[in-house]
């Protein structure tokens, strides 16, 4: 794998991405076609077989191993009172992951995921960006390497998610810096803010956006603005799997923000990835809309910590194993229409 | 399990119902409060365990054995010319599941349902509706019988499916006798009607709902007119169901038709059923609202065979894990807010 060394570097990747394999995609799509049931009758899971086949390479692929991901930051900003939680929450729930005793655990246990947890420097949260820069040059790069180094080479498919208190704040000010429009549409309550912070989380977005003005134009720029690690952490493991053309499963609000920078420096570079579900989180319809995804699951889910994302890897199991369990017409002795 | 002799015997069971344990409930919905994660974070998962957990009447529900049936019929309307198959698939099919060769198979298998399949008389298919009442009063009762003994006591979850070429018309015919509307609002491509076959399909049912007038305002007596086995034994499976308190997922279109007749008789009787998905088959859409049900995913999915709602069991098992399986707040020694 390679590391990187300024931003430059991902700029040069994102003018050299591998794509998927176009041979595999339509061998893929022939052999849906002779599979015992209606042409297109199974819909989105037919799209997830070829889309795994194209990356793949392959017109069969599996799944053998799915590497569930989640990065732990801390934020500034959460000096200015933006979460329902303490910031000590971070720790504790990277220590409740460890310990299996997360919504997380259980989710890809059931689904069939490997999860690590990376913490990113949780003693050292990100600078306030209400009051300056987040993060350095330095230490987006730093982020983007942890991410990169995450990513295993022999994974099927990635799952991405993240924690940190006060992160809802940092992807709506990355969305409204990255996309634009009222930063009311940004903005929703997280683990659960009530009116008054809501009310400090879009004060803080807005003299974040003022201070920052001369950061917007370049997406990674807007992530050294705001931050936080765990979203360059999750651009990193992006570019990473996209070097493996390793399929990525992207959670909710927070971790397609970050996505959403690399889909800002060029669309083609979250071409690997889905979006596991719909978050509640207001913001994410929008976001996706943005990424041109359509989730694979809306379940009123607004947890974070890649949990949508591991719930979906059981609909792409499941596409997998129709694609290459299914007897075809000709093997099962079906009439065909 | 009692056995039925007659309509009056369904429209007394509908009369006693067992209902949901509501502090089974109750103790359920505390427990997911004090999980580590901001309280209904998990959405509809947090849903479906308290459901879970009503139906069973245990806080703390599991799923040990999940079972899928599949009914299989054949229909007269088929000489109408409705379906874009031969009916012998109906049989072929049912050799396929039975070797293991379908779509649902394969969503059983990674779900971990226990699929069995009953072929209900398949060489001799119900009468013609466009000619005559498709099936006698007996063979009503039958087929609710068989539906009602292929469901075992000892399960926690049940998981429906039908296979029967043509009866999307039945289907069809039924929602419209049901619930009434516009016939075209029911009408879709099953398994691939063209225009043609379209047409036959709305001719077929403005007949027989022209026919049949007399039949219309009873719910048995418009299975009885439209038929088919698989649909009767699909309510019987579900009345079984609800006497052994076993929560239901419903499958797409044509499995909710047959719901929609008990749903018809008492809305009430439908209560323990979940709809797994939302089947891309016009009409589905409305018959979901008509049952008052929300599916839990929406994957443009329209097979049939229970294959939406064999995918769907791997929602409710993530539901029951994260129930079971996370740490409270106290345990974990996460601060809540």
């Amino acid at each position: 794998m390679i590391k990187l060394d300024g931003f430059a570097d991902v700029g040069a990747l994102a003018a050299s991405l591998p794509t998927a394999d176009e041979r595999a995609r339509a061998e893929a799509g022939v052999r849906q076609d002779s599979l015992t049931k209606p042409a297109g009758s199974l819909g989105r899971l037919e799209e997830l077989a070829v889309f795994l086949a194209g990356w793949h390479g392959c017109a069969q692929p599996t799944i053998d191993l799915a590497q569930a991901i989640i990065f732990a930051g801390n934020h500034g900003v959460c000096a200015q009172g933006v979460s329902a939680f303490p910031q000590s929450v971070t720790a504790q729930m990277v220590a409740n992951f460890e310990a299996g005793g997360a919504a997380v655990n259980q989710l890809c246990q059931v689904s069939g995921a490997e999860l690590s947890v990376v913490a990113l420097d949780l003693e050292t949260p990100t600078a306030d960006f209400t009051q300056q820069i987040a993060m350095s040059a330095q230490e987006v790069i730093v982020g983007l390497n942890q991410g990169m180094s995450a990513v295993r080479a022999d994974g099927d498919v990635v799952i991405l998610g993240e924690m940190g208190i006060g992160n809802s704040t940092v992807a709506a000010a990355l969305c409204a810096a990255l996309f634009g429009g009222p930063i009311d549409q940004w903005v929703g309550r997280g683990t659960g803010a009530d009116a008054d912070a809501m009310a400090r989380k879009r004060a803080a977005i807005t003299t974040g956006l003022a201070r920052h003005e001369a950061y917007l134009g370049e997406p990674l720029r807007i992530l050294q603005a705001f931050g936080g690690r765990e979203q360059a952490a999750i651009c990193g493991a992006i570019m990473a799997a996209r070097m493996h053309r390793i399929p990525v499963i992207l959670d909710g609000f927070i971790c397609c923000a970050a996505a959403g920078v690399l889909h800002a420096i060029a669309p083609t570079f979250t071409e690997h990835c889905m979006v596991g579900h719909m978050s509640s989180e207001t913001g994410h319809r929008r976001l996706v809309e943005q990424l041109d995804k359509r989730p694979l699951l809306e379940l009123d889910m607004r947890l974070g910590e890649g949990s949508g994302a591991a719930l979906a890897l059981s609909i792409l199991r499941a596409a997998v194993a129709c694609h290459n369990g299914m007897k075809t017409f000709a093997e099962a002795a079906v009439s065909n229409r």
